[in-house]
């Protein structure tokens, strides 16, 4: 079950950007398993990462790769997560790397590894570099959409987002997959995500532009950011469009930041959609918030909370709830009087209590969509966040009791 | 459903204590959900509230009360929680508490107010009103038991214990009861506890005694404290047994804290026992911590996680997500290679992946049984601490679901 239609139909290709999709039988025989995607010469990387002290190594390898080299290969497989494996794990994860860059002639550094899967089971590493040479014969720049399947775990369809537009005379795309389908909580699963665009980017603008997309959006949906032992984001430049980033005037450049944002957005959104068991899409909007934190903390304790999810199941305009979720947010001397709740635009709290105008009716009348905002005005400042969530439902719990992931 | 089998049976009376537990038709016909104590002269009270900034009307008034004046009656309705009811919630509070005092005899400010059950609907003041005589009337000694029924919501079962022993030539009692039926995760419902002894005890020494007993119980199976808009525990020292606690040896003194520490975490694991939906019961135990705050920080990450929660309900050893949440717990510096997680006895993680003696049959082997100890061992220093929680079930989404609680 997934909120809403797939949004995915085309995706664009980006020069200098080939992919190949195959099935190596890591975990599922005949299941597309693994995915390598090569980027050409000149091209530039930066990524963002798992946070959590267990990360797999897989993480810990690419971390160290992408400050060793350039980079010209992502080698993904789903299945194994490789994670909680040791130092076992370590040299699987080299030894995937070492393989295909001598299929590919390039140095091992120059190869990034990602994994998702289950956790502490060890890499079936003698299928995955038998089925390399194969993946490099099948790579081409058609292959998003393929690879945008071959990801994925628990998902129940493809996540991918292309953009076209026009900046200094040129035609500039940007492209992306991701997967994750489980952040409901922020540790669910692991989210991979991996962007391309034809535009040329420096290394420290490239890391800047990736960790702004990446904050106004996967780390929206997820309290803690990147949590799970996988969690990776990765943006490439190849060059191709001849026109560099540097070059654009500021306009151009802020052009840019807001189509590579609402891309990411797209991605993440197109995550929660196919949340586990999820049936709602609701986006938590705080409002009036002293300062950022503040609205994030209010945000994610009322997108959290357990009681507000099984309501927004039940489809039960249950608003106590959210009162509650907000007064343990941990916000210093809440003016609890000065809080007002509304369900899109209805107002259900004000004044410590429910609003006048408030009726049942009204309140059912917004819970019954699919897609519904919950706005929190704390009247006590100008901040604003954004938080995107879904409900608790049973397929949630059958998903996660059933499937070791 | 709950965990084990019940524990209550007798509940013995404590000197100074009368009860009445009626039906006032608050919310269902015939149930049975207003409860008098009353307390005889003399008595001293001391309790924990709620920190949740819409904390109910009841609880601020109860606050107030508590300071203004000695407590004579707790006044304790089921139904309803008189939370987010803004200034009527506060007016119909007071007036249970003037209602009660004018038919009792006492001043206002003697009687402290308790409600639990759905958030944001009106009291029907008048029903309780009407009751409020013929409770004052079923007042007797005997009468805990009952009154523990009438405090449950989505509890299945009332909870409660007692126990009684010598101290300086004197048989002393503590008597407690305590509801609660949703401690899975910190937000998930009202946890109420009323506990008497017949020891004298100085209203200073009282409320010490309450906070730790709380801090190493009803602290200990729920993240953020206190957390709900009504939750309370209170202690009521009536002085009937002629002995007084600040007369007693400090050896006797520990003994007393002792006795009163495992009633509260009797009480307390009652409640996880009977978690909405629970299947399982729970010990996460953090050894090896450099203080106190990062024990509870793993502790509560691993208790709470719905990945873990969902392995426990589905009995499978999912080890791998035991390890994901602790890498996600947030301590600073963690060296994943020194961590050590045990189920029960049997080591399944050192050295950043799977044990080498472990095996899955020995990991099932401890999944398949009701009650599971989860030991993290940090070793990072000497602190150790507990955490009770249960699993993730599909009847905990059903509860919540179709309950507006």
């Amino acid at each position: 079950m997934a909120v809403g239609e797939s949004q995915l139909s085309n995706l664009v290709p980006v020069a200098g950007v080939d992919l190949a999709t195959i099935s190596a039988g890591i975990k599922t025989p005949g299941r597309k398993d693994l995915v390598l995607i090569k980027l050409c010469e000149g091209t530039r990387v930066a990524g963002v990462f798992t946070k959590n002290a267990f990360c797999a190594a897989p993480v810990s390898l690419a971390k160290a790769h992408l400050a060793q080299a350039d980079t010209r290969f992502f080698v993904i497989n789903t299945g194994n997560a490789n994670a909680g494996t040791g130092e076992r794990g370590e040299q699987d994860a080299l030894t995937t790397c070492e393989q295909l860059a001598v299929l590919a002639g390039v140095a091992t550094e120059s190869v990034l590894p990602f994994s998702t899967g289950v956790i502490g089971e060890p890499l079936p590493i003698d299928r995955i570099t038998t089925a390399l040479p194969h993946a490099v014969s099948e790579l081409h720049r058609d292959g998003w959409l393929e690879a945008a399947e071959g990801i994925l775990t628990t998902d129940t369809r493809p996540k991918g987002s292309s953009r076209t537009f026009m900046l200094a005379g040129a035609e500039i795309t940007i492209t992306g997959i991701s997967k994750g389908a489980g952040m409901i909580k922020p540790n669910m699963a692991t989210m991979l995500a991996f962007v391309a665009t034809n535009l040329a980017i420096g290394q420290q603008q490239l890391q800047q532009l990736v960790t702004h997309a990446a904050d106004c959006s996967f780390n929206r949906i997820s309290v803690d950011g990147d949590t799970s032992t996988n969690d990776s984001a990765m943006l490439a430049a190849t060059a191709k469009s001849g026109v560099a980033y540097e070059c654009l005037s500021s306009d151009e450049q802020r052009q840019f930041q807001e189509h590579l944002d609402a891309l990411f957005i797209d991605l993440a959104q197109q995550i929660v959609r196919d949340g586990e068991g999820a049936t709602k899409f609701v986006s938590v909007v705080v409002d009036g918030g002293e300062n950022t934190e503040a609205c994030l903390k209010v945000g994610y304790t009322v997108a959290e909370s357990p009681l507000v999810k099984t309501a927004l199941f039940a489809s039960d305009p249950n608003w106590g709830r959210i009162l509650a979720a907000v007064g343990r947010a941990g916000l210093d001397n809440l003016d609890v009087t000065a809080v007002q709740v509304f369900l899109n635009d209805t107002l259900i709290v004000e004044r410590g209590g429910r609003a006048v105008s408030y009726t049942e009716e009204a309140g059912q009348a917004v819970f019954d969509q699919q897609e519904i905002r919950i706005r929190i005005c704390l009247n006590r400042g100008d901040y604003s966040e954004t938080i995107w969530t879904t409900d608790l439902s049973h397929d949630y719990v059958s998903i996660n009791a059933d499937y070791r992931s």
